[in-house]
């Protein structure tokens, strides 16, 4: 196996974007390539996510960035799998490189929902959950992660603020990300006068709809001649499935999937988690970075809201938690989320995460779940 | 990189599903493990096809197949790329099994679009164009095929009973095939007295809606100790992209990408189109496999269209292409056709096309086009 390199990575704001998907895809592609050094005519193929393209009566999106680029010929092809989409696409590049089927690749993601109203958007998403099962009982995310959220509040006395300072660190990192959906801390007062979305959950704890696109460069160590940015050694791509509906789960207290894909990482890497500097994780819920951090091994079970809460994943602290703002506060355009991780680590690890540094970024990992945990991401990255 | 293998392949009958797209992609993926004579644990990932799930509420679709089949830890991802799909989720199987990251993985294709009307599927299929550019303007794929053929038939003033054949051939192999949407032979009277769809196409050019799943099983050489089944070798898996649209092509007098992707295959696995004896290629709409035949090497520009007159491309003569009955016949479920190619290429080669063998089945190809060619897929197959 080849190393493997992150070479480039960009992204828009997250927000309201009002080209196209395609249109914005397209441009952030571009920055990830020339940020690397390397030329459009050096990607071998390239990985797209855009899961609800079709909201755009657009499938079939690859070939359009790739003519868009310059590079018609190079083959295309559109990774699904729900939240987790741009990292499944990461790990396809990633096996094409390391496996010296290709010299480069590229990832790119994006997702553009603002032109539905609030019910379509959610409809849209609804599609990642077991439709005859959960979305079309009226069990749509707030619900189903309501009820995570619910589990883990009965098995350990948890409190509001815990939950709370989830929200309010991530706000105040992505108060200092230009990549942002808000840019704007919020007060423990806020969090908690906000209206209820779904019982535990608050308006805070839930990240927004966003539209948003990021892309990323992967190459092979020995095609890099002569690197011109600080690239991420990808240690470890892992994934793995889980049972997919609640009621079939034995515990509500993680993701299966994520412990499972977090064990193959850690074993890919051969790393622990001591080892980790920094972390961007799926919250798109507050209970949802909890769980990640219990899930991924950094906090033993029904500690992480309060090692939270006293401030351990802070920014400046011990173990930075989502220094981007997550997807809670930097924003959750879903195609585009998982190749978003990978941009802050590499802004990190270039030096281009200003005003928002973390005190080490030698290693991070990255964690980015489909719809309830159906499927998970986790990818592990070293400077050189 | 290693040897690898098809090892299972399975199709439920195309045409009108009572059971949902998961409901049938679960049934053929079983079908298709059992028959390779694995185990659902072997199966390493999941890569499945499902373009236009959404029209049924689900996407994510990975995790739920899994789950039916007992092995809800393996991870999946959805692969699009158009009408390319399936062909596109094998060749990720293949790059994945190849490089060595995994000892077998599952390919399922399934499409489901019988609950729609007419104009609500149209508009599905019409997704895999150039929206703004394209389908906007009412170009969906039959006026854009037909501009294909209006140029063929400019350049090489052919005469409609040469596309005629090729439907009644495709007819003819339907009619044998048990997994076929039409299984009845049409007379050259009633293709000609056809209504005109979009001119030059008439009803007998185009291929239908059709529901419809088709899996493989991907396996590494060395992890098959003893296989149960005739295993198709894949000699090669090349994919490429194209100038989607035909604006800004130099002629349209083929599909670049495919030319691309043959290009690539025949180098990948060292053969020539003389070596090949039969053939399963995209004929979308009679014009279409005579572009590929052309685009393929098979046959020098322009010659195509009059040697399938001539009966070359029957099941019994020389060069046998679409023994299934191709999508004109056999059907078209968008993101199982690629699937498809393959059963059949995986039951001539195993004796398993009772009826319509063909009269020599050591080597093969299958051919796969995304749209008007913006993607493209080339595989080619031989016996041990």
């Amino acid at each position: 196996m080849r190393e493997t390199w992150v070479v480039g990575a960009a992204s828009n704001r997250f927000g309201k974007m009002k080209e196209s998907g395609r249109e914005a895809a397209t441009r952030v592609a571009m920055e990830a390539i020339l940020q690397s050094g390397l030329a459009p005519k050096d990607i071998g193929y390239t990985f797209v996510s855009n899961a609800f393209g079709i909201s755009e009566h657009q499938g079939h999106i690859g070939p359009l960035i790739n003519n868009g680029l310059g590079i018609p010929g190079v083959p295309s092809a559109t990774i699904e799998s729900a939240c987790s989409s741009s990292s499944a696409a990461l790990h396809e590049a990633f096996v094409h490189v390391a496996g010296g089927f290709l010299d480069a690749a590229l990832v790119v993601g994006v997702e553009k929902l603002s032109h539905l109203d609030t019910l379509a958007a959610t409809s849209y998403f609804a599609v990642g959950a077991d439709y005859p099962f959960e979305a079309k009982n009226g069990a749509t995310f707030p619900g189903l992660y309501a009820t995570l959220a619910s589990a883990y509040r009965h098995a350990y006395s948890t409190k509001d603020e815990m939950f709370g300072a989830i929200a309010l660190k991530n706000h105040a990192n992505a108060a200092r990300n230009p990549h942002a959906h808000f840019q704007k801390e919020i007060s423990m007062e806020t969090y908690l006068g906000s209206p209820m979305i779904a019982s535990p959950l608050r308006l805070y704890d839930c990240c927004p709809f966003s539209d948003g696109a990021a892309a990323v460069v992967v190459a092979a160590k020995e095609f890099m001649t002569r690197p011109v940015t600080e690239p991420l050694v990808i240690r470890a791509s892992a994934r793995a499935g889980s049972v997919t509906d609640m009621q079939d789960r034995p515990d509500l207290l993680g993701l299966p999937s994520a412990r499972l894909a977090a064990e193959k990482a850690f074993r890919q890497a051969k790393m622990s988690p001591k080892e980790i500097d920094f972390l961007e994780v799926h919250d798109c819920f507050t209970i949802a970075e909890a769980l990640a951090l219990e899930d991924l091994g950094f906090f033993p079970r029904g500690t992480a809201a309060q090692e939270s809460l006293e401030g351990v994943t802070a920014r400046d602290a011990k173990l930075p938690v989502n220094p981007s703002g997550g997807l809670k506060a930097k924003g959750h355009p879903v195609s585009a989320t998982g190749a978003s991780q990978v941009v802050e680590v590499f802004e990190q690890m270039n030096g281009l995460a200003k005003g928002r540094e973390v005190p080490k970024a030698e290693t991070a990992l990255t964690h980015n779940v489909g719809a309830t945990g159906g499927s998970c991401s986790v990818h592990i990255f070293s400077r050189r």
